[in-house]
């Protein structure tokens, strides 16, 4: 069965962004260059929340609503978005555990889960994460956009890698035991 | 000058303990002993907060207000404990940074703040501690006492060491920049 990552940058106090959203803090290294692609190459496949996918069109062309993923099938889920105005991507409004749950299924490459928090909280809830992948960036932010969002229950990890890299950064790859 | 260093264990959502204050899912090793021994030979003075002081002094025989820490010196912040019920420590009700600004200038060896997340913050905001160590969990305790509250301010880190440990805890120690 395909598996579902949620990972991406953060704090050490464990935030994704700034509360503005900003990512301004983030440290670009050939060794982070190296550690995305490898993860990139496992995925086909992108699920995230709506605010994750408003920040990811910002990088593209001014109006532009085409897929910031490109060829990635996207998946975002948002009560507030439409369908129509969003073509190259997939709008999904209700039962996200069940859209999650029907697409690990499916034959493909792995899913990645870039955020926000609020989903990864849903699909932790529904035991869809399989692994839990961070590269946590030597700062407290203070403040910001919550990695971890209170849950209902523990969910234990298995560590599968740690990487210090050269400018502080620490990744740190976890299995979920299910 | 010494140095106030803020740590202890916290799971990989940034918890101290559950709720309830139970650190029952800490996980005991001979590589955290060790970790937590040459940590220990370079503090001679303790700071927490109450809740934590309240949580340490339950390891103790029934009843006893004695310093649970023995020959360390103790410094409890808060404002409900009575200094003559507890002579054993030192209780601070009012001007934390102040007092540790002090302590900091006086001779001795380093000072370990325990917790928690709220007396660590108001040091934070006062650009009082000088290291962050904690060892990392490989678990979402999903809610209790947070290692980090919101600040008002980033403090930049820079990471002096990573050490995976083989039960999956992850040991990171950070300098702060002034």
């Amino acid at each position: 069965m395909r598996k579902v990552i949620y990972g991406g940058a953060c704090s050490l106090d464990g935030f994704l962004a700034r509360e503005d959203g900003a990512v301004d803090w983030l440290m670009w290294s050939d060794e982070a260059g190296k550690l995305m692609k490898d993860s990139w190459s496992r995925f086909d496949t992108m699920l995230m929340g709506r605010k994750t996918y408003e920040v990811a069109l910002k990088s593209m062309p001014a109006g532009s609503r085409e897929n910031p993923y490109g060829e990635v099938e996207t998946y975002v889920f948002s009560t507030k978005l439409d369908a129509k105005k969003d073509p190259g991507v997939t709008i999904v409004s209700t039962g996200a555990a069940e859209v999650v749950g029907n697409l690990k299924e499916k034959d493909g490459k792995d899913i990645c889960l870039m955020g926000g928090g609020l989903l990864a909280r849903s699909l932790f809830e529904a035991d869809l994460i399989d692994e839990v992948g961070f590269n946590v960036h030597p700062l407290l932010l203070g403040s910001g956009v919550p990695s971890f969002h209170p849950m209902s229950r523990q969910i234990d990890l298995e560590l599968v890698d740690c990487k210090p890299l050269k400018n502080g950064c620490v990744y740190v790859l976890y299995r979920v035991k299910h």
